[in-house]
């Protein structure tokens, strides 16, 4: 691999470049984005050695095309990227959802469809835009592999290992239960915190409630600066999945209402207890 | 003042005499608990010069008294309080909930209901006990008093200057408004970080999705690993408003439910926008 080129250069697409350069993956990064601020702060910063708004232009010359822009828009992605591609490049994508991706990628990318392999890195940051991008982001972060019948074995090696260079800790499930999982810990987490927001906003005392807001909100909330057009895709994308878990969610808080309007101490101190005795034992470093 | 007497020395607790000391506020603390492991931790932590599982022993000689108990332990320590402490000296406390603890104070209190006022300071951290405890806790973090009649006014000052003398930014409001704000941006984010915690860890796959949950689940969740019975008491004290929000919460889901069950684009990105744009532009420095 000589050559990468990031379709899509945000906050991953960004920090991708800096860490494969970093890792001496790729001597040379072409970056693709249809905002031009993007493509200035990324040669700016070293994230690009060339920069292009055509994705034919960005892959002509790439061993590795990494797609890095909302889902909705990987399909078309993936059909300029076949039609310009070298035959022997290696496509992936970082997308945050699998299965329709997937069949973005199939659909998208038809015969070339074998030098394709998805790595999903859970890693990131609510600001978006390559300004933001770190060399370091995925370093003690878990990367989910999700390789499916058709791929060539050796591309899904290649990228993994690659992956693994750059410090993260790389796994494989099947789409299907990436999908249930995330919209689990990821998805519906980001619905909750836009809701809570854009709800407060709405209300009355909107300015002195987010005026007097404190690091559990700041915390709880922080995700609610992300891309909304991001978010939306990733909805649109794992609809079945999140929509269940949402409902699953619902229904818990119909239960806490109840306890609330009740004052029911024991349901309430159960909840919080199971809750708090879960979340303390997790780790998040994935060194 | 010379000597503060802290009420249950939990993080507030202890935070509060390591910084009422280093800012020269108080020469001794006293503290008081029932968990004989705080008060080992407090006087190794400096936190505490003396220390009895008493109240009346604590506050026999305090010229200040601070109660940092859980909220529905309040009343019964205000009167113990108000049954051993020095005529002029003063009471106060940093409970979460303002309407429940005024009636608390002016039943437990009595006639020393007049050398009591509450000030209650916007900060904290999941993991409760003194060890946690921080001299700079409250060093740009928001201080809000709720003065009402029958407290003595240069009560109110001399405490409200002590605050600020610790780097805090105070300020006062009725204690209905506290109770409605706080609902919207402090109880209401703890219930619904408890919710989802104890929701996933009921699930299949709890083990691989907890194992795989990145740092947007880590920040939305920090405060599921609060102390449940602080919250049950302060879902208890504060039901209505925190009923009343969560009420409209759950519309919102609702409303967001059927935009991700009819995959409607537009009103996802409304709500995500929204938020995002009111998330942004808030400031958490309260310097």
């Amino acid at each position: 691999m000589k050559v990468l080129a990031v379709i899509g250069c945000g906050l991953i697409g960004g920090s991708m470049a800096l860490a494969w350069k970093k890792a001496g993956l790729v001597e040379r990064v072409v970056a693709c984005d249809l905002n031009e601020e993007n493509l200035r702060d990324a040669l700016e910063l070293g994230a690009a050695d060339a920069v292009t708004t055509s994705v034919a232009d960005a892959v002509g010359d790439a061993d590795v095309i990494a797609v890095a822009v909302p889902v909705l828009a990987m399909e078309g992605v993936f059909r300029a990227v076949a039609a310009s591609m070298k035959p022997q490049a290696m496509i992936t994508d970082v997308g945050s959802t699998r299965l329709a991706v997937l069949e973005m990628a199939r659909r998208g990318l038809g015969d070339k469809f074998s030098r394709y392999a998805p790595y999903h890195p859970i890693a990131g940051g609510e600001l978006p835009g390559v300004r933001y991008a770190q060399a370091d982001l995925f370093n003690r972060k878990a990367v989910i592999g999700t390789p499916t019948g058709g791929m060539d074995p050796e591309v899904v090696q290649v990228l993994g290992k690659a992956w693994e260079a750059v410090g993260a800790s790389v796994s494989s499930m099947t789409p299907e239960l990436h999908d249930e999982v995330f919209a689990s810990v990821s998805h519906l987490p980001h619905v909750l915190a836009f809701a809570l927001v854009d709800m407060i906003a709405k209300e009355g005392n909107a300015a002195i409630k987010l005026g007097m807001a404190g690091a559990g909100f700041r915390d709880f909330t922080r995700i609610a600066s992300s891309s909304p057009v991001m978010w939306r895709d990733i909805c649109l994308t794992n609809g079945p999945a999140i929509a269940e878990e949402l409902r699953r969610y619902r229904r818990s808080l119909d239960a806490l209402q109840e306890a609330i309007d009740k004052a029911d101490a024991a349901s309430l101190e159960a909840c919080f207890e199971n809750a708090m005795k879960n979340r303390r034992g997790l780790n998040f470093d994935r060194s």
